[in-house]
């Protein structure tokens, strides 16, 4: 996208939106722009909602409870949905916020939580985990949302992936493998469809990581020779797969 | 490490290490080993220095004010210290932790904060900095806790960068830069002395770029289609180095 609309707000919006289309805020975000940030009528904001790319949209109302725009022109065209399967442990709180920000900016298609052995959080707050996603492509100007979907378990999750995922190969970040780039690894996998397990703090249990090795689809890689947090983890190694196999490239 | 030692408290200490020796805490680790983690006589402990690798430690007094312990054995021998020369622009606060964190957890050498035009931190406390440093190591199982040096202007660096850095290569994330696979691009620094320059939000001014990619010893990369976090593209970009040139082989 050009620089010159890099400094507006960009706000993710149900709403289709084509050419002079007209369209009225919700409460939360009229609130926001009004009041927040003190737009009013004849400014301009850019809108997405995943389907229609980002359009230059003009305030014609500011009212604080509503908020009515004109859409002026598109500025970029819709980006495909990511084919990225992201599979994560969820953390605690703030930093569980973190892994979907990162996933969302590193290009994930499909999030799913995953329950697993030494998981430490048991309940998921699915509106705030999608409250996150959104805010990320607004801030990140991603026009597809990843799909965050209810969480399942890691035996499951396994038991289950030839059915559901047919010939996805299943990457995850053994801290037991040895010490090797994972490039090569990565790039073996060039082609295919890809998707990748980030356990949760402490790692996977010796059952767990049995269970997963002993899966065909199943890749694993080394990130190295330090012990990383699961979130960095996260980010290091979607880095690793974009840039050989991903859209990185 | 063997996993056996895994779950021991780690500590960084100035005091030497070795066989035998005995030690007492200063009276925060003290306070945190035997309030917090209620640690009593006979309970054992990590301890690392960064020059004599980590020893398995015994308590042998546990006052609040000065646990005293007894140096055991060697668990794992002291690891270099890395040459990954590190250069970022400072975020605020909780961010600014979190990219310490993180510079040590993928294996910095030495840290460089940098003021840039678009920076928007201008005081930096360099305590909170080198204790960030340390927890990181400490929860990371880094030996070597990564120097950080006072702040610099990004003119300054880039004026003083081959008679203080000599051959060192200086790679920056280049958002202006054509999207294409970083992988190659560092592949062709295999055998160099490189250093990762990371901007700020909002990246670095037209000038500032500019003046960026007129230095020889400047090598520019893309981290893909998406606007990064400063914070994201520091892990993507260490990332991509450990994998490709860097210690992760």
């Amino acid at each position: 996208m050009p620089r010159s609309y890099a400094h507006l707000q960009r706000l993710f919006v149900q709403a289709a939106l084509a050419p002079d289309a007209e369209l009225t805020l919700g409460k939360d975000q009229s609130l926001y722009l009004a009041a927040v940030l003190r737009k009013s009528v004849g400014d301009d904001v850019v809108l997405f909602n995943g389907r229609d790319g980002a359009w230059l949209c003009r305030l014609i109302g500011d009212s604080k409870k509503a908020v009515h725009l004109r859409v002026v022109e598109q500025i970029a065209p819709q980006t495909p949905v990511s084919d990225l399967w992201y599979g994560f442990a969820p953390l605690k709180s703030e930093r569980l916020d973190y892994v979907i920000q990162k996933a969302v900016e590193m290009g994930a298609g499909l999030i799913q939580p995953i329950m697993t052995e030494y998981t430490q959080v048991h309940r998921l707050k699915g509106e705030r985990m999608t409250a996150n996603a959104i805010e990320a492509a607004e801030q990140c100007e991603v026009l597809s949302v990843p799909h965050i979907v209810p969480e399942t378990t890691l035996s499951r999750l396994l038991a289950g992936w030839t059915a559901e995922h047919g010939d996805r190969r299943l990457i995850f970040a053994d801290e037991g493998e040895a010490s090797a780039s994972p490039i090569e690894t990565l790039k073996a996998l060039e082609g295919q469809r890809v998707g990748l397990l980030i356990g949760p703090e402490g790692g996977f249990s010796p059952e767990e990581r049995e269970n997963l090795r002993a899966q065909p689809y199943v890749v694993p890689i080394s990130l190295g020779p330090r012990i990383l947090r699961a979130d960095t983890a996260a980010v290091a190694a979607l880095a690793c797969i974009q840039a050989t196999i991903g859209d990185w490239r």
